[in-house]
């Protein structure tokens, strides 16, 4: 029988590695995808490419964007905050961001006949974010019902979102218990050698540590 | 008052630049949008810059995607087929092409604050397409609706298909009333310096100026 085969969106973070960790475990022929869209924190390609060849992926492709602009992520007039609780959407919210990453999933899958899409949104620890809610995985998985060839033809690649309801720390228990190589991933938004431990991204997976027990195999400047 | 924004998106053949002169008509201020995908038939990006200038845009933004394959119109290894009639969906068929455009264009239209997408898709010469249907479009603005900043603050980007239930000869007979430059317009997938006269999209075109009674001001190497 024919592996089954999937698209997972890696980003070389946390979340992501999740996601190849589950993808592996359950037997699909695994197609990395990862992007250059002017990241701040492009140091993620490198733990992408190495998290890629850790699960032994048919394939790596890295993207690169053209265009994301808006955002404290990729505009370099733009700081990016240290964390804080907010409400609404936050600074580093990018425009369309994970639709472009699942439309060239999409026409990815569709190139490689993938059956399944994994991304690792996740609608707790990032709810201000539009674009990581069920509401928007359902809307989309319905684009690609009426708007791809997969679709129309009646094989409609599915799109997962394992860590969707998880929080960050059931998130670090499923990695580590999947042996997923934690040491490798890259979560920081500031992109530098070590983490900043103070944005919000190192900010929520430093609490997804705590709140699972396990130590973060990463370097930090800041352990505070 | 401020003018609405438009974000165009501007492949510069026929419909794109028909749907630049309702635009344009409707008073909105233009943004146009083309793509660079290592289409065969690249000559239309030239064409698009010169339609993008005699409309005033405020600008015209190329993005270079770095990846789409398994078409025709992007792989070496497939020619451009002469004109069929088929059922089903065309080699020329794109996968994910009119997602990842309009994705490219909901992030540009969130970066300028845009009110409206345009989009010169077609049901009913190219109902081969999934992507040029009309479900598929409602299928997205549903996505910019759950998914994008715009639409959880209350005032999504609207996409405006204004082409999508025309003939080729209603298309040709609109643009020719709104005093569109078709002289300007390049359709041709083979983008050779003169029009094939044998593709798909030159045969459509063609057929589209002789139901409208109007002679095609572009220049073709065939015009049996």
């Amino acid at each position: 029988m024919t592996k089954k085969k999937a698209v997972v969106l890696l980003s070389g973070g946390l979340d992501s590695t999740a996601c190849m960790s589950l993808a592996h475990g359950q037997g699909y022929t695994l197609y990395a995808l990862s992007f250059d869209y002017g990241q701040k924190h492009r140091r993620e390609l490198q733990s992408a490419a190495e998290i890629a060849q850790f699960y032994n992926s048919a394939e790596h492709r890295v993207i690169k964007l053209d265009y994301v602009g808006g955002s404290a992520l990729t505009d370099t007039g733009i700081d990016v905050p240290d964390f804080q609780e907010t409400e609404g959407i936050p600074v580093t919210y990018v425009p369309a961001r994970n639709i472009l990453f699942l439309s060239y999933a999409l026409g990815y899958g569709e190139v490689v006949c993938a059956d399944s899409i994994f991304i690792g949104v996740n609608a707790i620890d990032y709810s201000g974010y539009p674009d990581c809610r069920p509401e928007f995985i359902q809307a989309f998985q319905k684009v690609i019902q009426v708007g791809t060839k997969s679709g129309v033809e009646g094989r409609p690649i599915e799109i997962f979102t394992p860590l969707i309801h998880l929080t960050k720390g059931d998130i670090v228990r499923l990695a580590v218990e999947n042996g997923a190589p934690l040491h490798l991933t890259n979560s920081c938004y500031k992109g530098e050698e070590k983490a900043c431990g103070r944005c919000d991204s190192c900010r929520l997976r430093l609490r997804g540590f705590a709140e699972a027990g396990v130590e973060d195999p990463i370097q930090y400047h800041l352990t505070d």
